[in-house]
């Protein structure tokens, strides 16, 4: 029966690419050009996950909310979590929103409270206390099914909430892969993270050396061979684990190459086999 | 017909309550507690209109971004409409939407932006150049009709935007009003606008002198006789316009008093006749 499902690709923007006007118009264009006309597997639907970029950090700074880092990880403190809700749902949400809907894309941004769509768990304060952080419960697979299929593409903003009240801060990476994960029922998922690389490399110091193809069992070899960059195993276990949980395709590459890497032309391709 | 149409509530929360956390919580509550126990006639649905607070105005102070005023209404300049895009389709939107669903409502948050919701015209810059406030053009009252019946309620930030990308700052009051007259094809619309006096007053300076009803006919004598305080008539001439343009009824009362306003037994209902 997979084969009768429609396509859903869930496109994660890069948090780069956010503090660079000129560099995200280009990836919106791209985006709102995506379908129908683009991909030829129809029906197709796309929505987007979106990151930080570094706009909260410097509004921390105008602002003086002390910005305090454990072990590399920011601490989600109560002022913190104001602030990127305003400079996430709000300033980045809406302008991505905005700048799609120009483009002929009807864009509707939404938070994790928004419609219930994405309802999180305070991460437990042991061993490292992040504050406002939330690690995703349940995804409301049935609101974003009715909105790709009334012709609205969602934009997720990286919030959730505890159904209690309070907001929390979630990684955008997690938001997409949870959604990719849940909608997989209904959908064939493909889920796409896109950087300023063109995808995973086979050497570091060669932009162009991207692996087009990775397996579990290429994957495996590739790690015993220390062929792969230590920063990029999290995401590619991550990336493997959504593949086990019902995700189709995980692809991994430039932002500007977005066309061409939901064709599997450009970037790494992850899949089961 | 007009009897068989569902009644729609566009409640319209006053500024001044998003400042009072106590004051927004409770009146959240008998928001969310609406429908479908506390209001008899059905099918009926709700949805909610927010304006601002001061909130704006304070973080402006903090960021350093100058307020400019002209005849007593704020400039929206270019950093301006990025800090209102924050707060009000951010901070506020969010924290009522997640609110609301910790008391069982299904609220889902939305600018003008969001599904072209509300697509509005830079106000001509003469005689004053007002900045980036739009005027409202166009509702897309297919999304909200979509959201109410899959029992969703709208909570709309006063953010719209122009369809090329640019967003706009939109009186609140305006969109409610612009909405109410939008739905009012569909929907037996009333209007509440809830502020913290209890009506429209015949006595200033008595908090409980609400005039319970105004039609055309009796606020024409009620102006003439300078019964109504001048600050009123604004807001009521546009009242009576939007009861011109559909709308069923217009009320104006407490925010505390939310059920007993929406059952006309407390506050002001302005009607044609």
């Amino acid at each position: 029966m997979a084969q009768h499902k429609p396509t859903l690709y869930i496109i994660k923007l890069g948090g780069g690419l956010i503090d660079q006007p000129a560099e995200l118009d280009l990836f919106l264009a791209s985006y709102a050009g995506l379908l129908p006309t683009s991909i030829e597997t129809t029906p197709a639907y796309t929505l987007l996950v979106h990151g930080g970029g570094k706009l909260a950090t410097d509004m921390a700074t105008k602002l003086g909310i002390p910005q305090q880092l454990k072990e590399g990880r920011r601490i989600t403190d109560s002022e913190t979590i104001k602030l990127v809700t305003m400079v996430y749902a709000g300033y980045i949400n809406k302008n991505i929103v905005a700048s799609l809907q120009a483009k002929g894309c009807n864009a509707l941004g939404l938070s994790g409270a928004d419609g219930n769509l994405i309802a999180a768990k305070k991460r437990a304060p042991h061993p490292i206390d992040y504050g406002w952080v939330g690690d995703p419960v349940s995804v409301n697979t049935d609101l974003l099914d009715a909105l790709l299929k009334n012709n609205t593409t969602p934009v997720i903003a990286p919030i959730t909430h505890n159904k209690e009240g309070q907001l929390l801060n979630t990684n955008a990476d997690t938001i997409a892969q949870t959604i990719a994960v849940a909608m997989s029922t209904h959908y064939r998922v493909e889920l796409i993270y896109t950087f300023e690389t063109r995808g995973v490399l086979a050497d570091l110091s060669d932009p162009d050396s991207v692996i087009a193809s990775i397996t579990k069992d290429s994957y495996r070899n590739l790690k015993e061979n220390n062929s792969i960059h230590t920063g990029m195993i999290p995401k590619l276990d991550n990336a493997f684990a959504a593949l086990d949980a019902g995700v189709s395709a995980v692809r991994i590459g430039h932002a500007q190459e977005l066309a061409l890497l939901l064709k599997g032309q450009a970037g790494t391709t992850l899949t089961h086999a």
